[in-house]
């Protein structure tokens, strides 16, 4: 009856450090997000299987954690021999399951609904170095607002949201990153690509900073498109840093509605004026992220010195629709929680540890109860204070004791014994 | 692809003002616990099936989410034919997880090690009012403090966390009820029952406020003991609210050592001088609590007027020794975090509402850049203040919008036209 000690593969167990900073960055998330009028929301981490499989999840349907049937309904599961063992299964997202939660209980909700979820999602994915299969997701969503409002809010609050948790450490700046799929759309028709191909060449796009310019080249010649489209399209994105304006007037206003062009640059100003000198926000003509569901503004936050993106989201105003049968815009930003963790992980250890003046009182075992309760009372009067205050018997190796205590922050020991 | 609005079985979606309420009981939660030094801990949602159907959870293991196997693992288990579909499951309680947790981190973790515990549990239970198959369980746990400290500090904890939930609502009290494993087990003995029928003997008496005393002689009959027994026994129960010294005295020394006694006095002694006039402690020889692990101390809160415990604990010295080979005494405090809610819900609502001058900043959507720069700079501003402000476009049934947004807490309306 020996138990396995360690966690199930690619899960962590969260040592007491770990939690402080996480509280620390949801404290300061919440704050920053709700005082924007964004409501926190939450769904079960369950969703029934047939919401999770419906191709709205892309490549992360592949990765499901099933739940199992149970009782009768496994039986005949089992005796149907068909394998659908499974009747629902843990969320990969937060998106599909805001999907469901908004038509469940739109008529109890403001519109537009600004939602704010901070919640646990599961990938059965392959473990590596930082990435784990239980991990927290922070996205915020606007639905029901259709206008550039939408992006504004949503940059500027993540923005600001991402400026306060980096305060206090070293790291002085980050980038907006900004693009349409509107513009990569038309892009990729400038340059002769068909419509229907423009999943299968933004996949290609989307590898330009890991694998170049050349192998995008070579990736969507051997997928089956000319030399010359490739050669086009390639063309469009050289010569590096490009504005907005330069890059939509080489598209040219036949492939792309002016509208669109005005769209970007008035979210990029005004975001732009609401966020702090410590934001650079850039146009981004290759910028794809992974998602099928985008359907305009797509935005990814960098910070310099890191070789990963925090946040990332976009507008995708058809999913609600498909799901619900009843059209409904969107536009979301995601946080990389786990990420900015990890960031923040060396950088904020001081702010982390127990306030200032923290004590340990030690009660010797053998000390009878006048003298307990004269401590325990001592203890209380310092938490009045406001201070953190741990009671606890004294144990036979105290030096140890006291240097794991001193090692959680405790600065101020008392001994207690009978006289 | 339509997809399914409900949530799974059992489950909730959390509107807005639930997690308001959620999130601030949870804030005062941690507070508290926080100063006493009760370190926040997390594991996974998931773990081993192995560790989850060891004997050591109960009934609750007939009510496990089991997480189907993937890929070959899971052709194996179905070719093999023996339905071993799944490698791990949903934890049901907080208890297994942290005694897996302590084994696998203890050389990180200080002695004794206080931890704090907030997190979903599942249960395949069969769905009721107010029962839900996906809740919120909040535990404090002493690992390796055998002295009284730990009883003393986890009721003292738990009296001033709850005291502190229920302040500015009419709950002016509630009961903490106390007894020890070892009275129960000596009072059986007492009887004329043999020491291996406790547990069946036990499972009986703990019914006693639900079918009462003949109730409990019935079925004490029915499962085979002797009608002289069961009147010894419930003799010992005879005539209402009895003191600790008289209960023990009952028993007698040769049964039940005078250091059982006088732990059970300490404690409360202790426990009452640390806690406020609002805490009534009461030693309940017929309390047992439902968990075979329990070797000593046992407790529950219960509140007037509401039918159902909403605190409960004790000592389980023997549960991490036979998990992990090495003994580890062991007590815990569990606060029924979802009965606090259902308490709550309905005498916190003005606490959870929005801050006073909370503002709502609606802009005509026909409206300029400069002026929409200006509503947002404002807005601004206004959030600098501390005020909560919502910037979203003006509705064209604007009346209902503006209702929606008061049903939320907000107050003030700004509206933002073109001149």
């Amino acid at each position: 009856m020996k138990l396995i000690k360690t966690p199930v593969k690619g899960m962590a167990d969260m040592l007491p450090s770990d939690m402080r900073l996480r509280n620390l960055v949801l404290a300061r998330i919440r704050k920053n997000y709700s005082s924007r009028g964004f409501m926190e929301i939450e769904t079960p981490a369950m969703e029934h299987i047939e919401n999770l499989t419906s191709k709205q999840g892309g490549d992360n349907e592949k990765l499901i954690f099933k739940v199992l049937k149970r009782g009768a309904e496994l039986r005949r599961a089992i005796d149907a021999g068909n394998e659908e063992f499974a009747d629902s299964g843990l969320r990969y997202d937060l998106t599909v399951p805001l999907v469901r939660y908004y038509s469940n209980n739109k008529e109890k909700l403001p519109v537009p609904f600004k939602a704010l979820q901070i919640g646990n999602v599961w990938r059965a994915d392959n473990p590596q170095k930082g990435r784990f299969r239980q991990f927290t997701q922070c996205d915020i969503d606007i639905l029901g607002d259709e206008t550039d409002l939408a992006e504004i809010e949503l940059i500027s609050a993540t923005a600001g949201t991402l400026t306060d948790l980096f305060e206090g450490t070293d790291i002085t700046g980050f980038t907006v990153h900004i693009n349409d799929r509107r513009i990569l759309a038309a892009a990729a028709v400038k340059a002769g690509f068909r419509e229907e191909d423009l999943e299968s060449v933004l996949i290609s796009l989307d590898k330009y900073d890991k694998i170049g310019k050349d192998g995008v080249r070579a990736e969507l010649i051997e997928n089956g498109f000319s030399a010359e489209a490739a050669d086009n399209y390639l063309g469009l994105y050289d010569g590096g840093d490009v504005s907005c304006e330069e890059f939509c007037d080489k598209i040219g206003e036949e492939l792309l509605p002016v509208s669109v062009k005005d769209w970007l640059l008035e979210i990029m100003e005004c975001a732009a004026a609401e966020t702090g000198d410590n934001v650079t926000l850039k146009f981004d003509p290759s910028l794809v992220r992974g998602m099928g569901y985008y359907t305009g503004t797509i935005f990814e936050v960098t910070v310099d010195g890191y070789g990963f993106s925090i946040a990332g989201g976009g507008r995708y105003d058809r999913m609600v629709g498909k799901f619900t049968g009843q059209e409904t815009c969107a536009c979301g930003f995601s946080i990389g929680f786990e990420r900015i963790i990890t960031i923040l992980k060396d950088k904020l250890q001081d702010t982390v540890k127990l306030p200032e003046g923290s004590t340990a009182i030690l009660i010797d075992k053998k000390v009878n109860a006048e003298k307990k309760l004269a401590a325990l009372h001592q203890a209380a009067e310092l938490r009045e204070q406001g201070l953190t205050v741990i009671v606890e018997p004294m144990r036979k190796n105290m030096k140890q004791q006291i240097a794991l205590l001193e090692d959680e922050g405790y600065t101020e020991f008392l001994k207690i014994y009978n006289d």
